[in-house]
């Protein structure tokens, strides 16, 4: 099959962060959630590692427990920034927008967090840590792209990540094994998503030299 | 427009690390490059941060030069890595594969270096660092995505980044810009790419426990 470029190009361009637009009140299918990670590990990881473990969290108390962990830095956070940041920007309706999510992410039917096997001992050089994500994000975004596809929203979260020795021990992750995200899963309201607005790509492109 | 599931599918399961089946000989148009680039940057990014900026090196010279980098640490790696690696498996074909990249990859005609802003610095916790690297990592491979599209292939490697800042200084880039992969980006030889076998999710998946 040949694959058609407007139906990739739509996908690519309007997969969006999904806060304020989740449903709430719709279950989500075991399946679903299978179907799509069973495309984010078609995602490239370096040396074919596919260190890659899903933690799929529908259990009401448990995902009360994880947006209480949430809470405790991105309240304060998301706060500060969104006082901080001009009214009506962009960057101020996510913040607000992030504040919503906060607010109800115990509500969203399905966390996932997607976890990498194999910590890296703290002090491992900066890029050599790049060398490592690698090996993760794209699965993660493959997945809230087959999410998309589908009908489903998330976002990518990484607000409890500074408590994620308590979240591994609410969901009895080993720890070798490190937690790279939170993402809320749901059907969304509408699917009628639009890309964002973004500057030109020129002015962050550099030809043959900086 | 509604999204078809078989095509996104389809997409996000053949896009795979494409090494061996670059077209060396076939000019990559600027304009193919840009509209890529487009779609990349709707990915999201940590609070809105945007912080991705991109290098693309066509000059045949920075190219050679960016191969002898990537050699220097690809070259001992790769080739212990075969060594060990068995016979026919999955594994033992990407190291295969990345040699055969490593070899030519000054002839690949185009190499894009995804930089992000804001440097962190040394011996910042490695879960904030999944925080940095989120803000990257799905765009690149969006990046990737919208190639694939177009019936070109790239190939997310990072063995040139401990040698990132000779590349910097070979390419003018700030010292608080971090590179985070080199991708050579070629149109592919045919474009009938077949999903990976992967073991079941089930393997993988944890529901509500580990």
């Amino acid at each position: 099959m040949a694959l058609d470029v407007s139906v990739c190009d739509e996908l690519l361009s309007t997969t969006r962060a999904v806060r304020k637009r989740l449903d709430l009140s719709r279950d989500v299918p075991r399946e679903v959630i299978n179907e799509c990670l069973e495309l984010a590990v078609q995602a490239p990881t370096g040396s074919n590692s596919q260190g890659w473990r899903w933690i799929v969290v529908q259990d009401a108390e448990k995902r009360r427990a994880l947006a209480d962990l949430y809470k405790r830095d991105a309240e304060p956070y998301l706060r500060s920034a969104e006082e901080q940041s001009q009214d009506g920007t962009q960057t101020s309706r996510v913040f607000s927008s992030a504040l919503y999510l906060m607010e109800h992410l115990h509500e969203v039917p399905v966390h996932v967090i997607p976890c990498l096997q194999g910590r890296p001992r703290e002090g491992t050089p900066v890029t050599a840590l790049g060398g490592f994500y690698a090996s993760i994000y794209p699965a993660v975004w493959s997945f809230q792209l087959a999410l998309r596809s589908r009908g489903l929203g998330s976002c990518l979260t990484t607000l409890h990540l500074n408590h994620e020795k308590e979240a591994a021990e609410l969901l009895g992750i080993p720890d070798d094994v490190i937690q790279v995200a939170l993402l809320p899963v749901a059907y969304t309201l509408g699917t009628d998503f639009k890309p964002a607005a973004r500057p030109p790509v020129a002015n962050i492109t550099h030809w043959d030299t900086w």
